[in-house]
């Protein structure tokens, strides 16, 4: 493939005005009224991965948002890499902290910065251009399908069914992802873990309408403060996770493995200075690597109540509410989590108020073996583009889908990320550096050439 | 005054017009964006005070929203009575949970449904029609002037400075206030105790931006959480409130004053159900009259951070805000409440976050004395209406004003509130009694006549 890198050299304007079409088309999943962008990128995707070379690609309908599923079947005696991403993207409020228009990407300081710029939209597009590059050239040694979905940033609630109704169409020998960071830019990883999800809404009921906090203040419950007193009680001292039964599953680790993950290179300086705190918190006798590593977590990731306008408002308020998503490691199982939590949430409400919880979403965590065919070709792909092993990472993120895909279809995941921790995913500012960017491009079509080598060694 | 009721009558259907008027005006004083609507009504009270007999009325400008004053100066040998009221209201939001559109009154079984209706156009109005009817029909026996603001529901930050610089202006005998409740519609009665306030806004900033609570949850401190942790922790087990020094200055009553306070009739189950509550909370130790009476509280007004819209984001939010207000009782100051509960919160913030609070407005309690000639004809005057002599409370409310009024102007008020607790103010669909609003046209004028009277006889 002595050719990538001067390919890459003459087709990356392209590949940018490309990709930019793509993040332009604003397909937030979670948002009602963005129906018609879901369809709109469904659409974009599809066409483009006839144009780069697909026998055949199709925009499917499932109980949600469309999956688009593409193939180039070109040898049935060759390996088969079934290439996942999705094209919906976070909301991305809050507007007025960003720098740039979030949906009007825009290039400063050698990274792009734009909702989807790095997840998934960057990322997956790579693959499009590593598709385009190995087949243009008559270099692609395996068969390839893709699947590329739309509700990933709601918890892929259609994909379950999706996979099931499609097992024969999806049959591959492997699934290919990069949705996830690696270490730094110059230190590649390949996760190997990943956290499961369950994710839930609250809502604390007292007076049955707003009062005057003058006349009422002190004799009846506020919601509110109700609602901050059992979110308090859900961690105690330790920061350890207080709802009965949340750890009876957790996997620990062996000291061996916990020493094995500790040689991982982390700079406590670096990341505190990264986002900017004082002092990393968690659970106590864990690092912090260990604590998004192998650690379950509990986070209010939005609360909300009463009078949040500028000015004073002298109200007891009727509602609370909050939403509440805890972080699962392997053995976890999101539906047991979700009971626990549910009955936990309600059984310690006082009886001066009503609660509500209800689970949003969630998934299954994940663990990849390092000895498989596929690890070993993307280690060696890394290592080609670094001159480096990439170092095999437990991450705290969460694709629930993962552990989905080798549920239903059998098949076991390869979770190639180029993203990096500070590219701001899911917040203002979202980036993706263009050096990144090029490392994929770079590396991503040695994987399919180590593969099908070593497929066929076998 | 044998032609009161049937002066009533016959203009009860303009009165309504009038008040209306002022209600459509939405004189939000919080709001930046409603500047013009607190001239508008500040011009409608002049003018409508000029009709009502007033020889003199004009709009004085403050630092903030204007003040209007007016005066009628009969004989300087009659006692003179100051009306205080306010043209201000609170904010109407939330907007859909009114029935009918907050500045669009509206007559509902027996009720005016709007922002207003009670607090304080309402109330006040009773005021400016009962001079009204002593002037037209030749009864008034005291001289009256008109203090009417538009800052009350913001804390009055004006009025001490105006008062300051209007002192001889404003020299009266006593200050008459229509804004409280009384204890039921057959339970008349006078508020001789208000609470203080003490009103904060807190920001808790974590991480420099939002954060994927995945790849972040359980090494960092969410501020949310922490924000929940502080909050919980300012009530112990028994609700008594944890700052430091918080209850050092607090007037604890006698057996016998509690004995005395425990007569006044309450209904635990109707308060209950009113609000629709299962069961009440509060301070150990104390009755749910006393809790709002005579003991301090502290209320979460508002909270919010992070994502609150529908559907799951899954961030670790940078920031979380809340309006945190403490309702005070005599004795205690809010200058010193307000350094208490900025020291405690700073002191107690976690290395990992840094925090903010700082003081909207606040305002002393009151204490007032029932065995002054005021009380004694406002008591009277209840009594020719409802037959039953009134009973002297203590309410949990704040008029911040009207300790600055003995302090400043060295005149005592005279509470007699109209309004029933189920009046709604300062929530939507706030409404006001026909009757209630009837009740007080027909007393008040019996103040002025029984005040007169007794003044004459000293």
């Amino acid at each position: 493939m002595d050719d990538l890198k001067k390919y890459i050299d003459e087709n990356h304007d392209r590949y940018l005005e490309e990709l930019f079409e793509l993040i332009r088309i604003p397909s937030v999943s979670s948002k009602e009224d963005h129906k018609e962008h879901m369809y709109k990128a469904a659409e974009w995707v599809k066409d483009k991965l006839l144009k780069d070379g697909a026998d055949k690609a199709e925009v499917l309908e499932t109980q949600g948002h469309p999956v688009v599923y593409g193939e180039k079947m070109l040898n049935p005696d060759w390996p088969t890499v079934l290439v996942y991403g999705h094209y919906d993207v976070q909301p991305a409020e809050p507007f007025d902290l960003w720098k740039s228009p979030p949906f009007e990407p825009e290039i400063r300081d050698g990274k792009i910065f734009a909702r989807g710029a790095n997840d998934d939209k960057g990322q997956m597009f790579m693959h499009f251009k590593s598709f385009e590059y190995l087949l243009k050239t008559n270099q692609m040694t395996c068969n390839v399908k893709f699947m590329i979905e739309g509700e990933e940033e709601i918890g892929s609630p259609s994909l379950g069914k999706f996979c099931e109704d499609n097992k024969e169409k999806l049959q591959a020998d492997v699934i290919l992802v990069s949705d996830t960071s690696m270490i730094g830019p110059d230190t590649p990883s390949i996760t190997t873990g990943l956290r499961g999800l369950a994710y839930m809404e609250v809502e604390v009921t007292g007076p049955g309408h707003d009062l005057h906090s003058g006349l009422y203040g002190g004799a009846v419950d506020n919601p509110v403060n109700v609602l901050c007193e059992m979110i308090a009680s859900l961690r105690d001292e330790n920061n350890h996770i207080t709802i009965p039964g949340f750890y009876d599953d957790v996997l620990e680790l062996s000291d061996e493995e916990r020493a094995d993950m500790a040689r991982a290179p982390f700079d406590l300086e670096a990341f505190k200075k990264e986002i900017n705190i004082e002092e990393v918190a968690g659970e106590k006798g864990y690092s912090t690597m260990e604590r998004t590593g192998i650690r379950p977590s509990l986070d209010v990731n939005g609360i909300w109540g009463g009078y949040t306008e500028k000015g004073a408002k002298t109200i007891l308020p009727s509602k609370a509410h909050a939403k509440i998503s805890m972080r699962l490691v392997p053995h976890q199982k999101h539906k047991k989590i979700e009971q626990l939590f549910i009955k936990h949430f309600e059984s310690m409400a006082p009886k001066s108020v009503k609660v509500k919880a209800e689970f949003l979403h969630g998934g299954e965590g994940y663990v990849s073996p390092t000895d498989t065919v596929a690890y070993q070709a993307a280690s060696k792909a890394f290592e080609t583009t670094y001159g480096i092993k990439p170092i095999p990472v437990r991450s705290g993120g969460s694709i629930p889908i993962i552990s989905l895909f080798e549920n239903v279809l059998g098949i076991k995941s390869i979770l190639m990320g180029f993203g990096l921790d500070s590219d701001a995913i899911h917040s203002p500012n979202e980036n993706y550096s263009l050096n990144q960017f090029r490392k994929g491009l770079e590396t991503i079509p040695y994987f399919y050439k180590y593969f099908a080598e070593m497929k066929a060694r076998k």
